[in-house]
Parts: C-alpha cells; structure tokens; sequence
C-alpha cells in the first residue's frame, strides 16, 4: 500500500519527489478503473465536501467526478457566497462544521493561505483547490502527469511556460515543479508579465538554467512541451498594448511549421485566444488530454489522502 | 439488447418511429425498476454531467433522478453562466473538457442549435435538455409516454394542443411526433398565436388533418387529449388583451362537463392559470402523471444511450 | 422494526416523548454505520430532493451527508429562487413535480407553514428544514441528541437559553422539547429580546419553572447546559446598545471559572461574537460535536421516514 506522509495536500512544495511520482503511478492505474468492466467500489461510503468560495468548474467537476469514479459521494456548494458566510461566519468555523459531514475536503478560495488555515482546524484532510493568488497543487500534478503520459517521461525535457508569467499562479507552481526533473525552463512572455524575479533567483539557486524571451517563433523548434497560459486583457495599460501582444504569442498552424513531432502543447485552460481552434485537430494539442488526467491524478489523491488501499 | 441507431438525443426527428417505440417500450419496464425491491445497478460507475446555461428544476433534477434510479452519479453545473463561461470560454472548450469527466452530458442552452453544435465537438453522447426556440425531445417523448400510458394506445387519438401554440416550443415537437401516430390535430389557440404557417403545411404536406379553432368549449367533447401550454402575459400587446385570453382558454370544473370519460389533460408545466387547481383531483388531470413518465423515459434514453444492457 | 406515527416530521410538536427517544437512540446507533468497515447500503436506491429555497448551507449538506450515509442519492436544488419558481409556479405544484423524483422532501422556505403545505399535498414524506419564523425540527432534535449524548441523560439538568430568545427560532423549539424532560428552565437575554410571553406562559401551564435573568454571570455556575444564540446587531434601535449587549454576554475563558466540569455549551451556528474562539478548545464546547450529532439524527429521520429496516 502506496501513501504519502502529509495528511493535507496545500502545495506542491510539501510533496517531495518521490511523493509526486506514487501520485503520477497511482493516477496511470486508475485509468483501469475508469475503463475497467466493473464500477469501483474503493471510496463507496466516503463522502468529499466540494466547498468553493469563488466557482470553478472544471476544477469542482473534476474532482466530483474522481470520486464518483471510485464509488464514493460528495456533497457540494459552487458558490458558498451565499450561505452561512453571508452571515458572518468564519472559515475556520465552516471547516469545523462541515468535517463533520465528510471524510475529506476540496476547497477552492479567493484567499492566499486559506487551505493552510483550512487544514489546520479540519480534523479530515484538505486538499487546495485553488487559494487566490497561491497554491492550486493538483492543477500542478496533472501538468505533469499529462508531459509524462505524452513524452514517456519527466526529465531531459524542453520546456517552455508562456503568456501571463507573472500573475499565474498555474505557471509559478510548475516552474518549481517540472525543474525537479529538467534542468532547464524556458520562459516566453510580453514585456511586464515575466516571471517573479524572486522565482527566477530560486530556480536559479538550484543550479537551474532559465532562458527568458519574447520570441516565441524563435524556440518553438527546440521545445518538447509548450505550456501556454491565458493573457488577460485586464492586465494591460491599454487595449492597443493587448492586441499587439496578443498577434504575437496566439499560437496558429503556421507557427507550428518546423516544430519536433513530439511537440505537446498544454493549456491549463480557459483558453480565450491564445491557441487557435485549427490546433485542437493536430498531434500537438494535448490540453484536452490534460482534462482527462486532472480526474486520474484526484482519483490518486483522494484515495492516498483517505488512505485506502489502492495495491 | 435494445439500441438506437443515433449517437446523441438532439431532435425528436432525429428518431424512427420504431425507435420512439423502442423508448416507450423500455420506459415502461424502467417503472419496475423504480418499484423493485432491489436498487438498480444498471448504470453504476457511470456518471452524467448535468450542464444547464439557464436553470431549468424540474428537467434538471428528472434526469438527475433518472441517474440516481439506475445506479449512476451524477456531477452539476445548475447554472453555468457564474463559471467559466464568464471568463469568456466556448462552448465547445467546455464541452471538450466535461466529456473527460462523465459519459454522458445533458446539456440545456439558451441558443438554438448549441445541443448539436456541443455533440459534433463531444466524445461522448449528448442528450440535448432544451435549446432556445429549438428542440426538447425528452419532453416530447414523455408526452407521448403519458399518453400512450393512460389511452393505451398512440393512434386514433383525437388530440388537442391549447394556448400559445406560435412560441411554444414544446407544442411544435409534439406536432410533429404525435401525427406519425394520428391523422388529425387541433390546434386551439388564441389569435396571433397559432401553430406556425410552416408546421402546419408540414403537416398537411404529410397527409395530416390540422383542424384550428379558437372554441375551446365546442371542441372540447370530441377530445381523448388535451395538451395545454402556458400563455404568457408578455406575449400580448396590452394588459386588457392578455386578460381577454386568459378567461376564455381556462379550463375549469364547469368547462370539463360532458367531456369523455377517457380525456387526459396534459401540461408541461410550470402552469401559472390555465389549468384551475380543482382540476387536479379529477380522473383528466395527468400533467402530474406526465412528471413521473419524464423520470422513466430519461432512464430509457440514458441506458440506450451508454448501450448498457437493459434486457 | 422500529417506526414513527407521522408521515412527515414538520413540527417537534407532532411527536410524542417516545418517539423522540426513539429517534434519538436510532441516531446513537448511525455512528456505527458511519464508522463500520462496510459502507451502508440501507438507502441504496432511494433518493432525497434537497429544495432549498432559501440557502443553508448547513443544514442543507448535513441532510445530503446523512443521504450519502445510508447509501442513498440526493438531487439538489440549492437555491430555488432562480429557477421555475421565477415563472410563478406555486409550491404545490413544486412539491407535486418533485414527488414523482424523490422518496423523500427536505424542504427549507422562508414563509412559516410552508412546509405543512407541502406535506399535504407530497405523496412522499417531507421533511421541515426550516421555514421562516416557524420550525426547524431535526434542529431540535439534534440539541437533545448532544445534550443526551454528553450528559448521558435529558432529565434533572439545569439547561439556560442564552441570547435572543425572542426572534430565534431554534430557542422556542428547544424550550418546548427540552422542558419535557427538565423541571425548569433558565432564560438569559438582553432586556428586549426576552423568550415571547406565550411561549413563558405555556412552559408554566405545564408546571415548568421559568427562570428570566439578564445576570449570565451570576446564573454560570448552576449550569449543566448553556445554549447560547447569535445577537443580531439589526434587533437593536443603535449601534451602541448592540455593543453593550455583546460585551455583556459573550462567553470567553474567564467567565467559564468556577463552573460546573460536566458544562455543555452549545450553539447552532453561526456563531459571530457571542462564544470567544479559544472557549473552542476547552472541554465545555459542544457545538462542533452537535454538528456531527445533526448529521445522525437526519440519518436516523431518514431511515423512519421511509421505513427501512434498521434493526
């Protein structure tokens, strides 16, 4: 029997290395149980409180469909705004209640550190979903798990992370991740959205080679994998400055000419225009794919955190 | 083992009259699920996604109930518009991403043409759950489920449609689909809102009787069933209008008198004032009836569609 | 096989002293089922229609908790307000739509009779989880089950209700139960918002005492329970007098000295001011446990009201 010695899972920087890798085995055995003849019964009587103060869909969706994979329930509110929190309520007093309605909690806020407060009073295990501008460590896991579906494996990889660098929270988490097994990060951006300074130093400090650009055309032929994230309109001082960055960085069939046919292309998703459609079709396209491992990674963690056995 | 020839459920014609058949028939057994003294596993390990853009209670939870019935679980989005949609994502992206999660999807879309559009992107099927002004074949086959329930039979029936026949599009479908059964129809609605020009010569194109009226009363003794829709007050152009209408196409207890003993009156419900609630302890009301044959006909739809062997 | 005389549980009033026994000790036996090696399955195959129109996430998620428990499914409609009911639909037909979905109806609405209403016309049982000013039972229902559980008995305890007993709900309910099994009752409020004359009078025309202070502090030690309840700030005609008030009755560590060892505090929560986080980590607080005991004595209703088998 695999597990992990946290009994939260609140950032990707509390696993070590060998911990991310029994979630990345754990999660490609599930893909038996979701093809599998018969209906898994390893959760069945287990409940999961799904409680997200701003909604996400694709991450709530995800997770209860991971439970429901494995047999068990959930019980859910998508938008907490308007329930006892309306009333004055702390999280910590949520928490403390709604521990006692389930085995383990998913919890998705707009706070940075609210996980970590959350695990803190919950006498069930917590896992991020998302704290504001922090952690959200199983979008993290599932990046990975999805390059080392594709690619066969985690290391001697090329990998670039692009768009909005400075302000997302998915990029900032992989960095540190993926330079676990790579030795190198390329980092592809509009001017003003490069990645923290205080991360580059960091991977830096780790004998780590970060290779910063704005000529997205000019790598595209040395990468495996190419982890394009959204660019919001909003963090630009005016339109005009939006459009022509986003001419720049929009992904389209003719970028591609000259790429390695291994070349992955993930997207943590929303897009709204940074891959074009004429992507979806290609070999390249893999963030469909990554949807589909964000469940197989949850059935992993769900069932380490609620230590069943999965062996 | 039954099955469907069509993928997806998006129109009712879509379906072969045998297929039609097919359902009804499997939908009658699904009652003694229901009844059984042992939960049904049918569809255990299986999961739906329930999307609704717009909310929609009664056709939510019917097909939530019908999962539940057969052993299947179900993930929620109840009213997607505070989601990703907001930060702008394609229909399609969100269709791509929720066939990872689930096995079936039921989608309800306020633009007409969405069901199709979102099962031409989808992995796996789409059971379409209202779309605008468009098609909602559920709700037409359970229609012809609690007719053919209560009369014993689908053909020879003389059938009426009452109310607002221009807008509804509940009428629209069952116009079509009840007259593969029956060679007349009645159209009883007030003016300016009768069955549009272009079903009505389908219709007559297809051999068909279509006999509109506005004397609800004098018609009323020839019928075997009576579906009645909602008129809404904003379809009218002044207050008075509206009020005209709605006295005379009320049915009430003094109206029923010397109807046949066999007379069903459907609705789709909500109803607001067409039917009188003294209606509803009479031996005619069936539109609570018709709520229970919504359950059986999802659970038959969603079995033949995730080809479970249901024989 | 043991079995209640209501059909529905609307009102604590509806049930005799027995049968509030009876629920309680079907209640202590759920731990069992919650902390058995094997999931139960004496709901499998049932399903509850969780229709809250008004959101509690509380109350709402304990019943689903309690579902899930026993094995059964939910279909949820967290917050009604959105949904037919904008197309005016009447409750009746809500609840006459829903029965055909469910074998059972919890119900929360903000008009006081509300769930009677509905009980006369469900053919399934319903359940009151609230409606506006009048009963919320399985709250109750609950308070007795901790006070029993950590007590070890409900008779000869000196019980006081603490803070706005004149507008909460949960307080009156509580004064009727409790004092079937206790000779007397402590009353501690502001001056103002005083238990209600008519409720002080029928506790007395059954032989009660009842004891109406403002002095918490000097009463504090007699007490085996203190049920407190929020303020609301709105109750009062300014600022100042709330402040006034909070300050008074608002419970921390150095008020607890010289208290009774045995000391239950309770509370439904929320809280907001009136019990000083670090009382939650001293040996009186029950008001988590109480949230745990909420979920057992739904388990216990649930299986009565649908008349499992659970002995």
């Amino acid at each position: 029997m695999v597990s992990l010695t946290v009994k939260n899972l609140i950032s990707i920087a509390d696993l070590s290395t060998k911990e991310i890798l029994t979630i990345l085995d754990l999660a490609e055995k599930m893909e038996s149980i979701i093809h599998g003849p018969k209906p898994s019964t390893l959760l069945a009587g287990k409940i999961l409180a799904s409680l997200f103060y701003e909604p996400s869909t694709r991450t709530r969706l995800s997770f209860e469909s991971a439970m429901a994979r494995l047999g068990g329930s959930t019980i859910t509110v998508a938008d907490i705004s308007a329930s006892s929190v309306a009333k004055g309520e702390s999280l910590a007093d949520t928490i403390r209640t709604v521990d006692n309605y389930a085995d383990v909690i998913v919890l998705r806020h707009p706070q940075e550190g609210a996980a970590q407060w959350a695990a803190e009073v919950s006498k069930v295990p917590v896992v991020n979903a998302g704290d504001g501008a922090g952690r959200h460590p199983t979008q993290t896991l599932l990046d990975l798990s999805t390059i080392r579906k594709s690619q066969g494996r985690l290391e001697n990889l090329n990998i670039a992370v692009l768009g909005d660098l400075r302000f997302g929270r998915t990029v900032h988490s992989l960095s540190y991740a993926i330079t676990r097994f790579t030795k190198r990060l390329y980092c592809i951006s509009p001017p003003g959205l490069e990645l923290p300074d205080e991360i580059v130093m960091d991977l830096k400090e780790q004998g780590k080679e970060v290779i910063e650009t704005t000529d997205l055309k000019g790598i595209l032929p040395e990468l495996d994998v190419l982890y394009a994230t959204r660019i919001q309109k909003e963090r630009f001082p005016t339109p005009a400055d939006y459009e022509k960055v986003r001419g720049v960085f929009r992904i389209d069939k003719a970028m591609l000419e000259g790429v390695k046919s291994n070349l992955d292309i993930l997207h943590p998703l929303p897009r709204v225009d940074e891959i074009a459609p004429e992507i979806d079709e290609t070999p390249y396209a893999r963030y469909f794919t990554q949807m589909f491992q964000g469940v197989l990674v949850r059935m992993a963690i769900l069932s380490l955190l609620l230590e069943v056995n999965t062996k």
